[in-house]
This record gives C-alpha cells, structure tokens and sequence, in this order.
C-alpha cells in the first residue's frame, strides 16, 4: 500500500515512527507499507520507491521541515504521486475545516481511502464525506478523532455491531480532567489550569479544552458514526468547566460526588457539559485519561478507557486503522 | 447461515431470543440465519428449513426438553443435518472438555465454523482445536468465554492488532469478586458468599468460582488466544479467595488497597491470586462486573469492563462472534 502524510507535526512523526516500529510485521502480513510522499505546511518530500518513515522524522527534528522541496499546495502533492492511503494529521480548524478538509474531500473524491485524526473535517462535514467516499466506493476511518488510543469507534462500530448502543456518555479531554481532578483536590480554577499547562496538558489558550469545544467536535463524531445520526458542531449544547468553581466542587463532596465534564450522546441527545458523578462511578476518575461509558441493549454497560493523546498514542489509533483497510483491500 | 445449536441451558436460550430479536438486522445485511437444529442433553429439534427460535424457548421451558425427539448423542445430530456454524453452549467440564469438546472437534473435522462459549474445550485443548480449525480452514470463536459481554478478545485480537499486548491483569469473576467488595464493607466470606448465592451469583457449590478455578480458564484463553502461546488449564498458578479473611482485608484498607482476584497473563506470567489494588485503580472495583487492564506497547494502559455473565449478555457475545463469521463468509 502506498501512503501519503499530511501533516507532519507530532502526531504524523509519531505515525512515521510506529510505521517503522511495525515495518515487519506490515510487510509479512499484508504485502508491506511505503510512505510515497509526506509534506507540512510548508514543505513536502516524495519518491514512488519509499521514504525512509524515520529519515522523515530526522529532517523534520533538524530542520523544522519534512522535505527539501517547498510547496504552496499540499494539494499538488496529492496530485503528483499515485498513492493508495491517505493519512491526514494536519492541524484542527473547526471554524471551516482547514486544509485537512480540502485534502480529505480531493483524496476521496479519487476514491482514495482515507485516516484521518483531525477533528475539524468530521465536526463540519461527517455526512457530506461518508456519503462522497460510499460514492466513489472508498473508505474513511478516524478512530484517532475521538479518544486518541482508546479504540472506542471501533469497539462500537465493529465489536459491538449486533447490539443498539442506547447511549455513550464520556470524558473525553484529558486537560479538562486533570483540572477537576485537581480541584477535587483544593485546588482553585486558575491554579489548577496553570499546573496543567506546566504538565503539558493544556494549551497557552486552553479555551479550545475549557470551553468544551474539543468535547463538542467527539460527541459530534460519535453521533455521526455509531448513531447514524446527521449533526454538526453547531448543534451540540455546550457548557464548559470554566464555571465550576471551588465551592460547587465543595457541594459536590459532600453528596460523595465529584464534577466532571462529560460528553452525552444518544439518539436524542447530543450535548458536552459539566455532570455530577458519584464517586466510585467509572466516570469520576481523575488524571488525564479519557473514559466512556456505552450502553448496549443486550450487553449493557461497557466501559473503555485509554490515553487520550499523545504522539504514540494517536499514532496506534492511526495504525489500527491502517491494519482494517489493509485488511478490507486484500 | 445454517446453525446448530448444541446445548440449551440459558446461554442458548439467551441466543435463540438473541436472533429472534436481531432478524431483520440479519436477513438485511448478512442475508439471515437460520437454526437447522438445536440440542440439549436428551432431546434435539431440527428442521432444515429453519425452526422458529421463541418456540423453541418455549418448548423448553413448558417441557424442560428443546425438542420432541430424544437424542442420544448430539453427534448424530451433528450427522443427521447439513449447516454452516456450529454454536456450542454445553455445559462446562473442565476436567475432561464433556460433550463440548467431541461436538466442537466434530464440527472442525467437517470444516464447520465453530462459535463456543464454553471453557473446559479451549482451557484443555486451546491448540489442537485452533490448528484443527487452520488446518480445515475453519473459523473458531470464543468472545462469550472470557468475559461476557465485555469484548475483550475481539479488541485484543482485532482492535489492537497493530499493538504488542504486554500483559493483561483482570477481574474475571463477577461471584467472587461481589464477595471481596462485600468483604469490605466489613462482611465475613461465609456471608459474603451467602449473600452472593441469595442473590444467584455464586452456584450452590461455590468452588469452581471462589478456588479460582473459573478465572484460571480464562486467563489460559487469553494466553492463547492473545499471547499466542500454547498454555493448558494445569500451567496456571492459581490462589482462590477462601484463604482471605477479615484481618487481611482490614490490613489492606489501612493501606487504602482493597484486596481483589486477579488473572494475570502475559509472555511469561499465567498466574490466578488475590491481590492488593490501591483504591481508586481500575481494578479495584466492587460488585459483579469483569474489568480488564491490557497494557499495549504503543497505546499504553486501555481498561474495558462489562457484565462478565448472563443470559442476554453472554448472548450478545456469540452474536457478536457470529457476525464476524458472516463478515468473513460473505
């Protein structure tokens, strides 16, 4: 199979890596993976023969670009290069998509499949793409979208395709946990959200994580994949944590209860704020994992729960995707 | 499809109800199914257009016999009617692998695709069956056998195939491990387990469950399934609970750890034995649920849990498996 990266920030050399990692393995079950082209913002590098995956990473690290060649348009890149699979990790834009939206519709509109971890495509425009890729019979899997290596796409989606899932209820941003884990603690607002971005949890503008945005655009891939439903970003209900103070924390500890941001999907619902969860309940962990909570009509309650992110992390979530592909085009 | 299913006890029931509920799904995607004969120990029904599953349920519960036809040995069953699956729900015999062991070989040797969700067959003879199957390319599955409802042999094997799986720790016992948390909130086993028979958890002889012996099945099939390796039933080290008393438990809690039964599996560890969990840990859950911790070299630490037994649940699991089988067959 022939790749092509776009976007080469941490999650796409992360990809690189993981690809080397597993280069055995790729090659002695399913005929083998070569990079054909990867570019960035920027820059691209490409040869129909294969890039070295971690001569990629080498350059990016060293030169702060993945190719030598400059480039206007990643477009002309997938233009340039017959490639198979495109793996799409540029950065997320959930006002109008961004760049990663225009590579994405262009690669299936040639009926190339399509990985994509970039949630702003898929918050915008989930039904216009899966109904372009079922046209040109090509796929479209973003299992990295919601949850980063917690596979629950695929558990729902696949694992559990004999059940009527009723309802998914989840935490699904690591930063917004970490910081109500903190203040379960005592820790007020503020200060809780600066010891996040010392630990590299949240961003210098946090506002995407606190505001519940980034909640918003997984509740919105959820209901579009393992609920069939047709919505976008603007019509989840969104309350962030910002308002949770220290005293709502407080009354919540003595109902043996703690706060925490969750995501509520179901046939109905569709909506990201601030819960009271009781303690022991598989939603009131603290830290920055992500967790959901599937409800099943014969099986009931499944929980899942996995790191939300990270470089390697968001790269295996990728490759499980890689391996179902690989698999179906057999 | 064309099914047989062998044993009728409540898993079979549950299932029967299962493809009566899930018909359309069936018919619309897969193409349907249809159960050409069901057995249990004395009687069998069969039909090769197809026997309505309620009235088979029926049946069984107005008379206590599946079919109007007495049986002597589900073999000639097996013999008597043409099919594509078999779905074996015998009762479990971990000493010898019972009647399970002789229908899923039988069915192998004919080149049948086998969905079993029974341990005593795959705790005994996980790798002849499964080179049986290679061999006769066949299909053999057994989500229902470690977990219920919880899937975590279709995540070990399929989500994460991409992955190297570390190691595995579980809580695969919901009876004994509703007796450790009631132990906590201060019980003595002897209620404890009282408690969990009034309630149907534990069978009137409590040993298979509380001596470990069920867990040790179950972390033989995952060692198999998902290490790869070649394990039987007598390689497992195993500690039940009937030596933890009070005095442990209280020893934990001034530690804040609770004391669970935990299955462990990986490259080199087959081990069944209480634990010390700190609170707050994934394992360190009450109640009847089973809970796993995989621990992947790219992905990190996912935790699944589910309801580990009953009749729709357990249900669930085979129709999870046989879904699969048609995706595969289609």
């Amino acid at each position: 199979m022939r790749l092509i990266i776009a976007g080469f920030g941490t999650v796409g050399q992360g990809f690189a890596e993981a690809l080397s990692k597993r280069a055995d393995m790729l090659s002695s079950s399913y005929g083998g993976v070569k990079i054909v082209a990867a570019f960035d913002s920027k820059s691209y590098a490409a040869d129909k023969n294969g890039l070295d995956p971690i001569a990629l990473v080498k350059r990016k690290t060293d030169t702060g670009s993945v190719g030598a060649d400059k480039m206007k348009d990643g477009i002309d890149v997938l233009n340039s290069v017959e490639y198979d699979i495109l793996v799409e990790a540029s950065p997320t834009n959930i006002q109008t998509g961004g760049d990663g939206l225009r590579y994405i519709e262009h690669a299936l509109r040639h009926g190339k499949d399509v990985i994509t971890v970039n949630k702003g495509p898929l918050a915008l425009k989930f039904k216009e793409l899966k109904k372009l890729a079922d046209r040109k019979k090509a796929m479209i899997r973003f299992e990295g979208t919601v949850g980063g290596a917690m596979p629950i796409i695929n558990l729902c989606c696949e694992d559990l395709k004999g059940e009527k899932v009723r309802s998914i209820r989840g935490i699904f941003n690591g930063t917004c946990n970490f910081i109500l884990g903190r203040m379960d603690n005592g820790l007020p607002f503020e200060q809780a959200l600066k010891e996040a971005q010392y630990m590299g949890y949240a961003e210098s503008d946090p506002s995407y994580d606190i505001e519940g945005i980034d909640t918003a655009c997984k509740v919105v891939i959820l209901a579009n994949s393992v609920f069939k439903r047709n919505v976008r970003f603007s019509d989840v209900s969104i309350t962030g944590i910002a308002s949770v103070n220290a005293e709502a924390i407080a009354l919540a500890a003595d109902q043996d209860m703690v706060i925490r941001l969750i995501g509520e999907v179901s046939d109905t619902v569709l909506e990201v704020s601030p819960r009271l969860i009781p303690k022991g309940h598989p939603l009131s962990i603290s830290g920055t994992l992500n967790t959901a909570q599937i409800i099943a009509d014969m099986a009931g309650p499944i929980t899942i729960s996995g790191k939300g992110a990270g470089r390697i992390e968001t790269a295996s979530a990728i490759l499980s995707d890689l391996i179902a592909v690989m698999e179906k085009r057999r």
